[in-house]
């Protein structure tokens, strides 16, 4: 496309950006119209991508971080004939998918879902190295993004991520327009604040006005042509560009023209302008080419193994039968057991530091190209990235986390290094999958499993050794439990996971010798929850008892609670967790003082069954 | 103090970590060896700080943002005259005030809560941003790092935001000791790379020998005598240092030395340096000085009145009436309404840019300095600052978080805008506060309310107008709930928050005109929940109906449900939540589509009364 055709298309976006937002009566029309030439520039003369297969192994990546400029994209789709324009204008409406924020769970074009700003980028850098390390096709990976996002510190993981990584296959074209929600960046239009510090980060930077299509072409080639770094195209931009009423002004983010009928003829009517994007190179997809006979670890029953230990030998067994397991870790692999992954499977094991939302945001970045990664860190430190698990969530991806060192059993390390919010965490995000496993066996089964779901999920594990209690070939389907103890004389029953299934079988013993026999089980399955299984042992043993090394609020327990809520008569309930705040101490100790261990749980079973009330 | 005595000062630092950690049985020895020198040169020449008085205003601020290092602070501690010898071998004991990681909890001289690496750098932006602008007392803030947390995003957040600010008072010392965790960081000793980084963040920085007294001396004196720029002290320093067996050895984090009788000989033996640190100037603090008379905004009963303006109105009046109110945002200042507070108070507001983790960093520092924050943004993106607010949770800090744009009832723009998750991630937290009002007067007297608690107070506003359904005088404790509608006929009870409470008012009409009258509760205290009168209602009237505009795990229905654990039998429940993915639509068509309406409801409370079962 001509350089005069390539102001035309820029022009164009901006009225269909205009178009979009006054048909939604919303939208973000401004922060289409800095970006439009970098957009226009972008698909007429860079990207190679074929509409119609978004599936293409060869296809470039784009990225638009900066998702609220979503009118811009859909003007895009529209120019290169992907949807019509009166889907353009259905934009925002119940049912549409151009939705406020693009997301993949409605287009197929659209990688991942974006609208928190400060993700696009790090997804993007999990893109690369996908690109770059084991998919081997030679894409591109392209980042819109805004200025006010440099802001986010995730920004800096990828910087430096990306730059440590010397992916010259990723480029962020940054729409400096200067102009944030409420005001002024910080920086306005100094591109050079940018560039110093995406160079100091081991970036190639350049530096051009973003509305000269020439210059925009000469960068992105200049991108394109830089070996060993990635790009940042930093380009001066005007909000609202080419609408004097809105360009450059303040007090119009978010808000669509006030007058779009003028806007459109002040920047030349509508046109037609239509795009044929250059196709991807032939290419196939690697990963799905190994796949071999899984060789699950093997526990001996009565011995003591750490769950995260079975985490650590079941993804590394894992990861020989199945060529598109990846793993991921935040500096901690040596605790997590991601380490011994990393021994055997080197070049799928991505080391993230410590920046965990870069680990999730790499994560998503590989299950948008097709791997299956496993993200571990401290189940604490997870909470770091829950906005990015909440937004990769909504865009439907499909990932695997792991958080060790779950609860007060960690000992004497303290409350800072204890997973204690995590279930909550977990459950809260829309489709998770939240597994909490009490041994080792169990612990294998779910890590294999667990590659074949969908959405986030979620695995527990703790520090410390617990005794194998279950055979090496039993089965652990997800949404299931397991009753661990059970018989017609059951007086209550005690559900339990993790650590405290060890606890619960001890205060049953106890309890049985009090003449109080119990049901056990083991709610291995947080989310789903089996709720049959648990409303049978409410209604036959009368009364339920949950015990969690967990806080109170969003954990077992209300996963439990969430199982007598179809409007049925509901049993006597009543829960143990971790109600204070702990200090250091030894893992038994801890236990016990949070009142979560053996003896706990049999005092409040005497309670509930002798007094009828636990308070 | 001499130099000489320095360096030895600095080996009693690491005797008595060695000394600490032995007697433990855990710890992390190494990783406070190295950082020794740095600690010995500032307790002895720079820090000035009264240890006796902790709360003096005129202290400086010391911040162990590498809080694993804690052995070094106790030692550090022992050597100044605080703790004795006895209490340090009392490290990570059960009751111990020595935890594994420090908290204020526990020991007066701790400053804040570490132990989640890359948190101090931004909490001490917050002290530093106090010290300058409001307390203008002229302390110092002095931040021990270590290198492998700069690989968090939110040490550039704090590194921007303190460039940017000029803060002049805040000086980190990065002990770069070249071992992270599990292995080496991605830096190792190249101190040139931090330096790069940080100085295009706009910070002095200089470059040290880590083990070299003199040269950690001049360097402090040369942060002390920097205006304009906040000082980094790249000291290059050796992990283990002073132990041939563990100096600069992988796989020796988290340990305590093997032989730590053969280790303390090689160190010279214990030794009983006393160090008398500086003291303080005098100083008074500002912020309580002026208070006044509280004159709220007063909204007409019918009005309809944004939640979220009522926040931003009650707040500017609280500022007007107390003077030690703060106000923070994340550059939505205009949507969450903290913009009104600025205009009027612009000398203790404090724009954070799209920055959370800083966002709530600095408040945490501010809190920390007396302050009462108010820390403001979309709620969906607090997720982002979580486990900043865990760690603020477990030092015990005091600030309101505010999360505007709550639920699906924000409309157009979409999942990724909508706070789904918060109620869940703010009510995990160790003793948070959990309000949802529904009206602007109700806002408004628990915006006053909250600045008399204690903890992580969270509050959660809508950003549609609502009907105004309470008068400017009636009263919203904490703890408590209002019955808007009962009658001894009522068959089912309906339990909401917020938006859901008009909707629920609204089913209650429609349903009162099918022969079925229902009991409304507005629970704006999610947590603390007002159990007793939700068992009330529920006994009374046979069952109960929770709805949010929320997850259905670990919001208002679970809040609800754990009012009933107490073993007693339980009445018959039921909830409606937002169990799908919204895409973009008019807010009353989400509230349909998720079925929250008052429509819904209505359906809902008829299945259960007249089916005796919800699904």
């Amino acid at each position: 496309m001509h350089t005069d055709q390539l102001h035309e298309l820029g022009q164009q976006l901006r009225v269909d950006s205009v178009r979009a937002a006054a048909a939604a009566g919303s939208g973000h029309p401004t922060s289409s119209m800095s970006a439009a030439d970098l957009m226009a520039v972008l698909i007429a003369r860079h990207l190679r991508y074929d509409f119609s297969r978004p599936e293409h192994p060869g296809n470039d990546r784009f990225i638009l971080s900066k998702g609220h400029a979503s009118p811009l994209l859909y003007a895009a789709y529209k120019a290169v004939g992907a949807i019509d324009d009166a889907e353009l204008r259905t934009f925002r409406a119940l049912g549409s998918r151009l939705e406020g924020h693009p997301t993949p769970r409605a287009l197929p074009w659209v990688e991942v879902a974006t609208g928190s700003l400060g993700q696009g980028l790090p997804i993007g850098v999990g893109m690369a190295l996908a690109g770059k390390r084991l998919d081997r096709v030679g894409y591109r990976v392209w980042v819109l993004c805004g200025d006010g996002e440099f802001a986010e510190g995730a920004m800096w993981e990828a910087a430096e991520h990306a730059g440590h990584e010397h992916l010259e296959n990723l480029t962020a074209l940054v729409d400096v327009n200067r102009l944030g929600q409420r005001g002024p960046t910080r920086h306005g239009h100094d591109l050079g604040a940018y560039a110093r510090r995406l160079r100091a980060f081991g970036w190639h930077t350049t530096e051009i006005d973003g509305h000269d299509p020439d210059a925009i072409d000469r960068a992105c080639n200049e991108a394109r042509s830089t070996a060993g770094q990635p790009t940042a195209i930093l380009a001066r931009t005007l909000k609202g560009r080419g609408v004097a009423s809105a360009e450059d002004r303040e007090g119009l983010h978010g808000k669509p023209l006030s007058d779009p009928e003028a806007a459109i003829e002040e920047l030349g009517g509508r046109r037609e302008v239509r795009v044929e994007v250059q196709q991807p190179p032939a290419a196939r997809s690697l990963h799905a080419a190994r796949s071999g006979h899984l060789s699950l670890p093997r526990y001996g029953v009565g011995d003591a193994v750490a769950t995260r230990t079975a985490y650590g030998q079941a993804l590394t067994a894992l990861g020989h039968a199945r060529g598109d397991v990846v793993a991921l870790d935040g500096e901690v692999g040596d605790s997590t057991r991601a380490e011994y992954f990393a021994k055997e499977h080197p070049e799928r094991y991505f080391e993230c530091y410590i920046a965990e939302q870069q680990l999730v945001g790499a994560a998503v970045g590989l299950a948008a190209r097709g791997w299956i990664p496993y993200a571990a860190t401290f189940a604490a430190f997870l909470s770091r990235a829950h906005d990015f698990l909440r937004m990769a969530s909504i865009g439907g991806a499909s990932l695997i986390a792991i958080g060790s060192h779950a609860g007060v059993a960690i000992g004497q390390d303290g409350p800072s290094q204890m997973g204690l919010e995590d279930l909550a965490l977990f459950r809260a995000l829309h489709g998770s999958t939240v597994l909490y496993p009490c041994d080792a066996n169990q612990t294998a089964q779910l890590v294999a499993q667990l590659a074949n779901g969908s959405g986030i999920r979620y695995l527990r594990t703790t520090r410390g050794a617990t005794p194998v209690i279950y055979g090496p070939d039993e089965e652990f389907p997800v949404g299931g439990c397991r009753v661990l103890r059970a018989s017609d004389a059951d007086r209550a029953t005690v559900v339990a996971a993790g650590v405290t299934v060890h606890e619960a079988l001890a205060a049953a013993e106890t309890l049985a010798e009090f003449g109080i026999p119990v049901r056990v089980i083991d709610l291995y399955s947080v989310k789903p929850v089996d709720r049959d299984t648990l409303r049978e042992a409410a209604e036959r043993t009368g009364c339920l008892l949950t015990v969690e090394d967990h806080r109170e609020e969003g954990g077992l327990g209300d996963a439990v609670l969430g199982a007598f809520t179809d409007g049925r008569p509901v049993p006597r309930l009543a829960r143990l967790a971790v109600r204070t705040m702990p200090g250091s101490a030894a893992p038994d100790q801890q236990l016990h003082t949070a009142g979560i261990d053996a003896e706990s749980i049999a005092a409040g079973v005497r309670l509930l069954v002798e007094h009828g009330v636990v308070k």
